[in-house]
């Protein structure tokens, strides 16, 4: 599917919004750090979001230690971020409030 | 639980029947990459690893972009390399082989 880089007023405004994310050093893409109660929270917050991912094919990239996810995002396809990134972002933080 | 770190002549010969493991520089700890088909195949993987590792108290480190999942494994409680790495990785190869 086609989609398309973030303007840099779409990027600058996106990360306005997204209040616990952070550029990626070197790299146009974003992270987050999750934190959990236990390995079983957090493998459970990635099951609802790899659910999520696949169904909407555009996946993350992530590392986890016992309760610890770190998230990062970007397009593959346009080699930066996109919409997608947002949205999926967007997904992760909902998720992580409840 | 108490678990003691293996000895060098223990690591020796888990390493040598563990082939597609490798020490991790600087660190007492053994990782393997393994590649799938597609996203849903590395996230079904690492959910089957995940269900083991917290049924068994042992969980391993892991990095996953979509089809490809990196991990580590080291014992936190003795900071090195115990029977439970050895045990884990022999679990993880013989599912990977599935």
């Amino acid at each position: 599917m086609n989609v398309q880089k973030l303007t840099p007023e779409a990027k600058a405004s996106a990360l306005a919004e997204l209040k616990d994310w952070s550029l990626v050093d070197g790299r146009d893409a974003i992270k987050r750090t999750l934190v959990f109660k236990d390995f079983n929270a957090a493998f459970g917050f990635m099951t609802r979001v790899a659910i999520h991912a696949d169904k909407h094919d555009h996946h993350p990239e992530w590392f986890n230690v016992y309760n610890r996810v770190e998230v990062t995002l970007a397009t593959h396809d346009c080699q930066g971020l996109s919409i997608r990134d947002v949205t999926l972002a967007k997904f992760i933080d909902e998720i992580y409030s409840q």
